[in-house]
């Protein structure tokens, strides 16, 4: 039995019962609608006991349940066990819903509370939507986890700092311009950001309040006559404050926000309504909201001159990194105890060696064997394996440099591989280059061009159940949008040239193996002729392809000519920071296709 | 000075005067959105000159305009020399549209007439929208160039009948009962359909009113306790009637319809609003209305096996007069007189030799060098141009078959060819070859394949301006939908097993020469694995590729084996049908590759 679990549901239900709340929901979220959350805002982990990345916990009088998705069913079961917290397991056949459990369970009136901060407009819609049949009641005005929770972390309020303009490329002024135009373009009068990457992007600004991407807690309201950011108090240096406030940049306290849109009466204000959290979208009473996609996320996405240059140099850096990681594994398996842990550390440790390194862009996944075929696999003490010197241990990680942000997953082969194994690697390597070398027209979206990297597959009725790429930001979040690549047929963002996107075809056997292979693209102007415009993507990525997992009767001559390009330019960029050692593998994977 | 042309505009300039209208609107359509109209349909031609497919005329009282597009500039300006009709050429920079016209043209009020059966709901309402500035009158009942047009042809009445059902696969009461299902599930009382092949589909009738579409005017009502179909007298024998009537089908006069649809009144009714014409519609006055599409179009896409069976039949047939064709044309070319004509002459000789051939599927497109880059070109005795012993041919043509509809473009080399058509060719069949041989996953549409047509012709910043593959009935119009493969990111149908679709890539280069390659493939299963359900397609198309056209060069081994597997395929179907010259032709391409 979880005791303290178990006291806490019933301190929660005894708020909940003053309140006359029969469900109280406890997603995974901060008050901005962020893919990773800050320690503060971990109130699901909290109440439930389960520490996955994803979940919503609904707390009834008399049930609790969690609902997570399949990367998470075995966690979620071992942690929720002897909690009195059912685990749902999402999208499973006869599951229900959240909004199917609450419709069984409430009666025909009901009472809904939950921290309106931590929800967006649109759950909110969807829950009356999903419920319309009842008389629903919802109370939104208190976060009553925070209530229950002692000895709960402090919000964070980590120094911030402005990115340098030799990184940022482009200040402050002129973005803020920018968006100023589109203001009245859309003849509107202020855009209100809660997105902490838009935010960041847009004041250069960065900060350390969520693990991993390098943001600040902020708020902003961008009007065409003033700018106000809400931060908390000590985040920026009074220095900062004066040079903002000299750019016409109001700085105010984090929470004041929420007052301030109140006053709002005339204005058209702008929001992307699935990134507001519903508190403060409920607080705005204006005659005309424009709800459109962040204009920040569009800018943000197409990186300027100065982000290129430098999404080469990090590039450069993180290849020499995780080249040398790769010729250590190889090198030292079977030789030394080495398990999924200590790699990822080790891997950690060679990126730290490298100038302006800010730290791992997400946690990196070190899966063995079986546990690659585990999509978002995240060793822990308990469910770490040892690395031995056959089949494939699969890496997908990334740094932060002031330089920008990287995501590459290699899929090593530490010894012998099964036919199937070559095979496999070698049709993901196949889909993976048809992207890489994909030349399109101007106005092609992700969706149209997913099918490259999966045809190989398909040819021999594999597939991989995740999208092929995302965007990726300069020194910013590893996910960013609008673009993406995926199999999808409904619009995705048109490619731009300066857009840094993902190329990750994989392939995964349940309790075998897992490939991927992942390198970021830059996307570029290929040519244009009387057809038109055409984009392509160049290679950020620097780091060797594994030859010894190719199976060579499954390559055409075109495929050979690209794996040795492309290891040729990797060995010329690298040369001069390897070792001897390093160098001659380097040099026999080039020689070798 | 075409004297005639203008007596008739001012003829109808008097009948607007008389009832105050001060522009008049003369599409190009029929009562039931057909892309091709019979002759009485052609009011646009009668009252501008301009004989091309597509346009529309608007006449005011002191101007007339004609709208068309890229594909008839140069025979609008020719025919409408002297008419004073201003040729608008549609989508040009600078060129106003039609909305945009009257907008320019029309005061703060104006009265509008055209006749209502011959647009499109959706047009009147972005008629509307567009002129929502004005005081609008809009005047749609009545077809002014009817009282203009002396010895109009007469409405097409010929004689149609029951498509056999070792043709049609499927009677036409279990059709129907599939109509009624549908109807049931979306709590719907009727469906109104007024397109002419799901009607033909529908009811297994096939007719001659359309040029090359096997379709008879008709318009239908399927409700859940009755059917009508409604049909110009003396078009269906009293045998079919009495059997008609025999499966509980009314059959009722073709106009009839438009009295029956003012009695509707608390009834549910399904129609799809961009293909029912206004008039009929505006006289529909229910509380609720499902607008979607035909769910006959959804069925009628999906080939049942008698018909798949027969496709192969139609498509061997089919097979063996353009491959004759092919020969005859190679080996006469330069020894006798031959014409853009007098080779589509010939082509159609060969298919009437075919037993069951009912004709062309569409106006054989025959373009000789420069008039091959014409998209839709149709040689006219103007235009026509001498067939000579160098560069290429193209051939767009196709045949109506009781077993099926062909479509199938060659690009034939007849002597000589620069490096540049021999290049151009061949990008041209790899992106064909690669569509062919795709595999992919159940629910892909259309625009997620388009892109491994295109990426050869891509990769050297080529292109071609129409769309990669159209639906095609079985024994019905040679495009239909739902499903189609563009280059859209925008939703298209996902294919289904039995689908039957075009593959027509192509490259134009103006004033030089045009090539397309063109098959019709059947949509099959690949497999099924646990990654899923996977489709393929086969091919339906039996005509070789032309050889000599080929750079082999820019081959992969990979192509080399499809090209050689097809042909192989192709000279064993066709090998019994074959003379001795030919077959010797036939074998010695399949050796070649």
């Amino acid at each position: 039995m979880k005791s303290n679990i178990i006291n806490n549901l019933n301190k929660l239900r005894a708020l909940m019962k003053e309140r006359n709340i029969d469900a109280y929901i406890i997603p995974t979220n901060d008050f901005h609608g962020s893919e990773y959350v800050g320690e503060y805002f971990k109130t699901r982990s909290f109440i439930s006991g389960f520490t996955g990345s994803a979940g919503t916990c609904v707390v009834t009088t008399n049930s609790a349940g969690l609902w997570t998705d399949g990367r998470y069913f075995l966690q979620a079961e071992k942690e929720l066990e002897g909690s009195t917290i059912d685990l749902y397991r999402s999208l499973e056949p006869g599951v229900p819903s959240i909004f199917e459990f609450l419709n069984q369970t409430l009666g025909d009136k009901g009472k809904i509370g939950f921290d309106g901060r931590v929800v967006s407009v649109d759950f909110v819609e969807e829950l009356k939507n999903k419920l319309a049949s009842k008389e629903l009641e919802i109370s939104c005005q208190e976060d009553l986890v925070d209530q229950v929770w002692e000895n709960r972390p402090g919000i964070s309020k980590e120094k911030a700092f402005e990115l340098d303009i030799k990184y940022a490329g482009v200040d402050r002024v002129t973005k803020l311009n920018l968006i100023k135009e589109h203001l009245n373009k859309l003849s509107a009068d202020l855009l209100i950001l809660t997105s902490l990457d838009d935010i960041a992007w847009l004041f250069n600004l960065r900060g350390n309040d969520v693990a991993c991407n390098p943001v600040l807690l902020a708020y902003a309201v961008i009007a065409k006559t003033y700018v106000k950011l809400y931060v908390n108090e000590g985040v920026l240096s009074k220095d900062l404050i004066n040079k903002l406030n000299s750019e016409g940049i109001s700085v105010l306290a984090y929470n004041d926000i929420y007052e301030d849109v109140k006053l709002l009466k005339d204005e058209v204000v702008v929001y992307q309504k699935n990134r507001v959290n519903y508190a403060l979208c409920s607080l705005i009473n204006v005659k005309k909201v424009i709800n459109e996609v962040n204009y920040t996320t569009i800018l943000k996405a197409v990186k300027n001159e100065t982000e290129v240059k430098n999404a080469y140099y990090a590039h450069l850096k993180d290849g020499i990194a995780v080249t040398k990681f790769i010729y250590w594994l190889k090198t030292n398996v079977g030789k030394i105890y080495i398990d999924e842990i200590t790699a990822a550390d080790k891997l950690e440790e060679f990126r730290r060696e490298q100038e302006n390194f800010m730290g791992i862009s997400f946690e990196t996944i070190a899966g063995y064997k079986e546990h690659g075929a585990i999509i978002h696999y995240s060793a822990t003490t308990e469910s770490k394996i040892e690395v031995l010197p056959k089949s494939f241990l699969l890496v997908d990680s990334g740094g932060q440099y002031l330089e920008g942000t990287t995501d590459i997953t290699r899929t090593i082969s530490l010894g012998e591989l099964t036919d199937q194994e070559k095979l496999y690697y070698t049709l993901v390597l196949k889909g993976h280059l048809a992207l890489s070398n994909a030349v399109f027209r101007n106005g092609t979206t992700g969706g149209m061009l997913d099918i490259l990297a999966r045809e190989p597959l398909y040819n021999y009725g594999l597939n991989y159940n995740h999208g092929t790429g995302h965007g990726v930001g300069s020194f910013l979040n590893v996910h960013e949008g609008p673009q993406n690549i995926s199999p999808t047929p409904r619009a995705s963002y048109p490619f731009q040239e300066g857009m840094i996107t993902s190329n990750e075809p994989g392939i995964y056997l349940p309790n075998e193996f897992g490939i991927r292979i992942e390198n970021l693209v830059l996307c570029k102007k290929h040519s244009e002729t009387n057809f038109g415009k055409f984009l392509c993507f160049d290679d950020l990525t620097l780091v060797p392809y594994d030859i010894e997992a190719i199976d060579l009767n499954v390559l055409t001559d075109v495929d050979k000519v690209l794996i040795h390009n492309y290891h040729e330019r990797v060995y010329n960029a690298l040369k001069d920071y390897l070792t001897i050692d390093e160098l001659n593998w380097l040099n026999s994977i080039k020689e070798a296709i």
